[in-house]
């Protein structure tokens, strides 16, 4: 009996328990959404563990290369969402890239023997290193078809510089910084002549070599100093990827291969294809070699060749002095992925079925003495794969790339052809986990995976075939991104995520809080160099200037310089006239302060297009060679007037005679006509004012300025209002000598000025009153949303009278307030001929509907209305 | 006391059901993600309606403009995730779009008098239509800056066609198709003159001209006809949006307009700028034209002009006919929406805060009857706004876009200032509900929202200011895009979504289904033409041809022809020579037929790049005008072997001569090691043949046949392990003539078809075993995740041994199953001496562990175990 009673006090209890997981999962609402949906438990947490509210934040910023869109993917984690397209080695509009003056000169800097390419195939991008943990400063990118790095600045996420690799055919093995940034390592993939001469393929051997370029880097300017940077020569093995030691393994690169065979194909003479030559060797080499004497090495003359200009240290330099080996490793294998400590270096081989783990203690001992096994046909010291492993095990098939967890001895591997994420143990050399992906697997990305500092939590699988995950966009599929959770014993499949744009090869992700992006520039930059744009512009300072070759001020030169400034909502100037045949430059300066106030910019026809964020100038440039009158706009759509932010330019051919077009007749406004319309709209903007008074006077009372987000609103706002008093002198002046006609424009632009402070000041108001309104109760908050989706809403809109009275006070109208509306909303019919109620039928010619709502429902829906009144200043 | 026991009881009963719930929603670990993430429930209510499980699919497809990225974005609804870019206006890389030959002249249709365009400020994409309802066939989108329209193909999701307007200097009001996609409407945006010529902006009235192009569609072939396409002249009011009547108004074009003043501003000669004088009048002009009527006209030369090759109807025909009219409409409007049914016209004047709705049978009869209120100064008749007017209703500041819902009268519209979604009925003029989104929206897109079928369910606000909405990603922030559920009586946020390329304009959206893109070509396809390229190549077709300036093979001919062939993993030919100079053309037939088997093409340095979806035929052209080497690959990872799909382009200088390098001594083998190389590659191949033989018997027994995504992988297997025979005939010839070097070769590429056989047949047993296995209870289904996350699975693998024994009959190997596993897991400890267990912990050195799992999780783990049993002949 007592057990009996316990249970039943138990379940009793237990109910409680389990209805606050209940409520606090929404209850009946959320099993309906399960059913609707086919969700399961699994999937709800899943949907729980990646779905950020508005406004939420993710945790972690990933960078992805954007394979051949030549682009950077930048996404969060765990949502998943994609935040921004980074304009690298291809022309991009939104961003202007390739398409204003100052980042095509970037785009530029990539030209390879004097030619252009407008794309490229990004591969690996690597965050710039302290002390071998990410700070969040510099990104790098390699191009793999045009052997090409560029850096990205993550203070504005532009890309800054390109370099091209001068002896490099093709580059795959890099970006990887040092652990303080001082050099990235990029290797070559396949083999080619350093120099630009054609060599036969038959003289593969000879002529063909592969190597690692050494990109000096100066962290902090953010950029690769060509001057200082060196090649090593390695054997044509087709080198593949890199990565640098850290900790105790510092100084020294790691750059693996997988064509040790150096097998050249001839499938058209009858000959098996390159992949089954390249791949006849159970193991290739991994290049060890110490970047630190490398360098040293480099600065002296007589340790370098000079081909096509750059320093390159040739194989017997490099082995003389102890700075070059190699050691035996699994067929094929992708990844070289060096421990958090430095110490284990991970090698998978592709075609092999197990991971090698090799130790630097015992590879730097048997340099140390020097304890060869023999030497490769280029002279390179051969280290004894077995005496350089900690061991390997057998993970599956097709085994790829490692990431590590801040775990110790934790590391997560890829596998191709399983489709799979393996855990295990590098140091017990034990396997702990496998999760199936969907489907065939190259890279993964863990969370500051490959640093000094790895941060766990999640792992993402960067997925190669997307076949049925995704509705059919056609033949050509998005990839897929799979996000794996790793903070519980094993790991779990959250969520799929479609890359609709390039095959994203690697991806490297830092903790969002890192990162320190600006909103806006110093006024006038030149996003490009971050120092001061040549055509910076301020209000007053616009004009167009015709100059002759010489760059000296004259009416008849053919070069025409336009000063222009961009500010919600016009373009000065907004009328260009100039001949066929002019070399156009337009400056363009963005005024404004305000966070995400871009404007763009364009010609129509012309060809060009720049983004201006705040602050910046920007320039484009083309030769009006064509006759005619074409618009010119901003392209984004920056305020509810954006269709009026233009102008036009007119290229006018000088040896053509014009003749005037017959006028059509308008119809005119008398001075009466006039002189109405004018104090129509005077008395407008008064009122218009007395709004925005009413919205300052809220603000202030409500001490804006404590929270942050509010006061750069409220900082905008008054920056349109701020302009308000030239307009009204113009307008004032314009009346007093006659011209009504023009005051009235100007008040008009007074009016427009007012509805751009209404907007911003509105948006500011309505963030102010969340972040100052007392905690709703759970009850409460329940309550608004069943006033909102009970049907009450579409009547009552709190704090103004609608379609029914406003409900603030509601609960104060009435004796015993609660009960009576409480009453009310359960059974109104019973009330109809109470005479307050009466009166409200009469008024509204409504009658307040029965909407059926419940016990609990009607109790929410008051302790909203208490909340309500707790708050009610602010309705 | 009865009421006491009944409150006990149903709080009894009570629990079954909340714990239903409770587990259905995972119980405390939801609980615990909610705290940790800081979710309330109506987040992990919104989560629910936006998470799609892996491989789940969205119920409608969104496609999206790209803003200035001059793409088209294609997302899907609820999950919000973006599935695909589409090149369009501006070259792609990845698509190969504008980097192959085929693409390129669809781009360079695009030419603007003969000036190459590259990039597009796209604004709004229409789907086809069938009798006023999507039919999921055609898209067109525009671009505002260089008037043009593209067609884009649905079947496989690329662009077909660009059409260059022949008269606009910009156009904006486009793509709007007619209710069977007879004609496609595309409005003027900034009036300019229709020749090319200069015309001062002084002669604005009489020179510069607006109107709508209107575009003859054949909805067979998806093509614009240009020749029978014209445009209707208008005043230069810049038009501004469009829309097409449909049923009661069917015939009929509906487009507004903002600048009616006429103003050309000239602010940088003291004027207020445009957008003071462009919203000085308190209304402008809704054109109402017969685009049926129109079209007829046209057809009869007295009745247009030709400007720049192209028919323009002038305004007085228009007139003179009877087809075209003006009628006010609140101050400068942005959208005109026409109701699912034809009759109602909805206008929203931005500069307003009122949305008015026009009704059609009243124009119809003002238009019959001829009442005028007068004439503009071009001679259009001016019908009556309030007798045109079925009503307005004030909506709030800044109104623009609307979109309707199957619910009768349900309209919803945009508030640009407001920053809200506004419900209200444009029948009885109410106004329904408002929601914030953040921040300023601009359109507004409803599933099929403003075709005669109006899906309802979701509504997507476009915002412009994403502000403080996602991490900051530098000065240029994403655009927003949010997710408004509006299938319950109120609406509700659900979720933001961060638009990471170009400033989407405006979206459309169409239910999934209705969409059936193919997943390959016909053999040989030009994609861009749907016919046979002229540079198929089957296998064995493989070759290289020169040809002279007339076409004729001829040695000493300038242009290379290279007929390539590609399949996983290799390129046919491997090696290509060419001289200096030589225009080399490469045709590039992709002979996978497999899904999602896409391979990519580079040749290093020469800015080339394609992309070829199985089946298709692609061409890159390019002067050979550098000497040197140049790697070429696919640059998809399409297989494990992906970085050996590869060869190289050898450029020779003919003019030359060529010193042979000195032979680098290597190391050879015996014939007997040869012989041992032999033997072991010929026992992997049988031993891997072995496993292939083992998954084929599985796949067998279990019918993948009747499972049409596990037989396409099957098929795609077995086109694989098909290539095998030849390439053992060409072992054992080799064989026999003595060549074991080369035999070993081939043996190596029978090994390389196993493994991608392997590949994709272990990924089809997968999915077969998920589809035939018995269904799982919730209990089996909790169990197997608890065998996941409570540490099982880290030494037991279901129908292997691993570091535990299998489990597979577990339950069967012990008297009183059930009862001895459940003790064995609760209780290992107690255990470690009995005389099964000890033979375990020897033969693995390991003791079951504790995992300290209760007895709801125990049981769990046996119905899991028992699910397992069921099924075991498939693990």
């Amino acid at each position: 009996m007592t057990k009996h009673f316990n249970k039943l006090t138990s379940l009793v209890l237990g109910t409680t328990l389990v209805a606050t997981v209940a409520s606090a999962a929404g209850g009946g609402e959320l099993e309906k959404v399960m059913k609707a949906r086919g969700l399961t438990e699994n999937d709800v947490i899943r949907a729980a563990k990646t779905y950020n509210p508005t406004g939420g934040r993710d945790e972690f910023i990933v960078f992805s290369s954007g394979g051949q869109s030549g682009q950077v993917i930048v996404y969060g984690v765990p949502s998943m969402r994609i935040l921004k397209y980074i304009a690298v080695f291809t022309p991009e509009p939104w961003q202007g890239y390739g398409y204003d003056v100052d980042s095509l000169k970037i785009l530029r800097q990539g030209n390879i023997r004097g030619r252009e390419i407008n794309w490229g195939d990004t591969h690996h991008p690597a965050l710039s290193e302290k002390d071998g943990k990410y700070d969040g400063r510099w990104l790098a990118i390699n191009d793999k078809a045009n052997p090409r790095i560029a850096i990205i600045d993550l203070h504005d996420f532009e890309t800054k510089q390109i370099v091209s690799n001068k002896v490099f055919k093709s580059a795959h093995g890099g970006a990887f910084f040092t652990p303080n940034s001082e050099y990235i390592l990029d290797a070559a993939q396949y083999a080619a002549p350093f120099d630009n001469n054609y060599h036969p393929i038959e003289e593969y051997k000879e002529s063909y070599r592969g190597g690692v370029t050494i990109w000096k880097f100066d962290d902090k300017i953010g950029k690769i100093i060509e001057k200082d940077s060196f090649t090593v020569e390695m054997p044509p093995y087709m080198q593949d990827l890199s990565d640098s030691g850290k900790g105790v393994s510092n100084g020294w690169g790691f750059t693996n291969s997988f064509n040790t065979e150096m097998y050249t194909g001839g499938i058209e003479v009858g000959m098996p294809p390159n992949e089954a030559g390249m791949s006849r060797n159970d193991t290739d080499f991994l290049h060890v070699y110490n970047w630190e004497k490398l360098a040293k090495l480099a600065k002296d003359k007589k340790n370098v060749k000079i081909i096509n200009g750059h320093k390159v240290i040739p194989i017997e330099v490099a082995v003389k002095n102890d700075a070059l080996f190699l050691i035996p490793e699994p067929k094929s294998p992708h990844g070289v992925d060096v421990s958090p400590d430095g110490e284990y270096i991970t090698v998978c081989g592709k075609l092999d079925t197990h991971a090698s783990v090799y130790k630097w203690s015992k590879i730097k001992e048997l340099i140390k003495s020097k304890k060869y096994t023999g030497k490769d046909p280029y002279g390179i010291p051969i280290l004894d794969m077995k005496s350089s492993l900690h061991g390997q095990v057998e993970l599956g098939l097709g085994p790829l790339h490692n990431q590590y967890s801040p775990v110790d001895g934790e590391i997560y591997t890829s596998l191709y052809v399983d489709s799979q994420v393996v855990k295990w143990n590098y140091k017990t050399l034990k396997v702990l986990d496998k999760e199936n992906v969907h489907y065939n697997i190259g890279h993964l990305c863990g969370m500051e995976g490959k640093t000094a500092d790895p941060q766990g939590k999640y792992i993402i699988a960067l997925n190669k075939l997307a076949i049925d995950r995704f509705q059919n966009v056609g033949p050509l599929h998005p990839q897929n991104h799979q996000l794996i959770d790793i903070s519980g014993k094993t790991m779990d499949l959250l969520v799929d995520m479609p890359l609709p744009l390039g095959e994203p090869h690697q991806a490297v992700a830092i903790r969002a809080e890192k990162l320190h992006p600006h909103v806006r520039y110093k006024m006038g930059t030149n996003s490009k160099t971050g120092k001061e744009h040549v055509g910076k512009t301020l209000a007053g300072q616009e004009r167009i200037e015709r100059r002759n070759a010489k760059g000296k001020i004259d009416p008849k030169g053919k070069n025409v310089f336009i000063y222009s400034t961009f500010v919600r909502s016009h373009i000065n100037p907004e009328r260009i006239t100039v001949n066929k045949g002019d070399n156009v430059t337009m400056y363009m300066t963005n005024l404004e302060r305000a966070q995400d106030e871009t404007h763009g910019f364009t010609v129509d026809n012309f060809n060009v297009h720049a983004s201006l964020e705040p602050g910046e100038t920007a320039e484009i440039n083309f030769i009006a060679d064509i006759e005619g009158v074409f618009p010119y706009y901003c392209t984004e759509f920056c305020s509810a007037l954006h269709l009026e932010m233009m102008g036009y330019l007119m290229v006018k051919d000088p040896n053509k005679k014009y003749v005037s077009a017959q006028k059509i007749k308008m119809g005119t406004m008398n001075k009466e006509q006039l002189d109405a319309e004018y104090k129509k709209t005077v008395a407008v903007n008064d009122a218009t004012d007395a709004v925005i008074q009413s919205v300052v006077a809220f603000l202030k009372a409500n001490k804006f300025g404590d929270h942050k987000t509010v006061a750069a609103l409220v900082t905008d706002a008054f920056d349109q209002y701020g302009q308000i008093p030239a307009q009204k002198k113009l307008a004032d002046e314009a009346y007093k000598k006659g011209d009504i006609e023009k005051a009235i424009l100007f008040e008009n632009m007074i009016w427009q000025l007012m509805v751009k402070t209404a907007d911003v000041g509105i948006r500011a108001k309505d963030a102010l009153v969340r972040l100052v309104a007392t905690k709703q109760s759970a009850s409460a908050q329940a309550g608004e949303r069943t006033f909102g989706e009970g049907g009450c809403s579409g009547c009552h809109v709190i704090g103004k009278v609608s379609s029914g009275p406003d409900l603030t006070g509601a609960l104060q109208r009435h004796e015993n307030g609660e009960k009576w509306v409480s009453k009310f909303i359960l059974n109104p019919e019973e009330m109809y001929d109470d005479p307050y109620v009466k009166s409200m039928i009469d008024y509204f010619n409504l009658k307040m509907p029965n909407q059926h709502m419940n016990e609990q429902e009607t109790k929410d829906i008051i302790e909203y209305l208490k909340w309500i009144d707790e708050n009610a200043n602010l309705f």
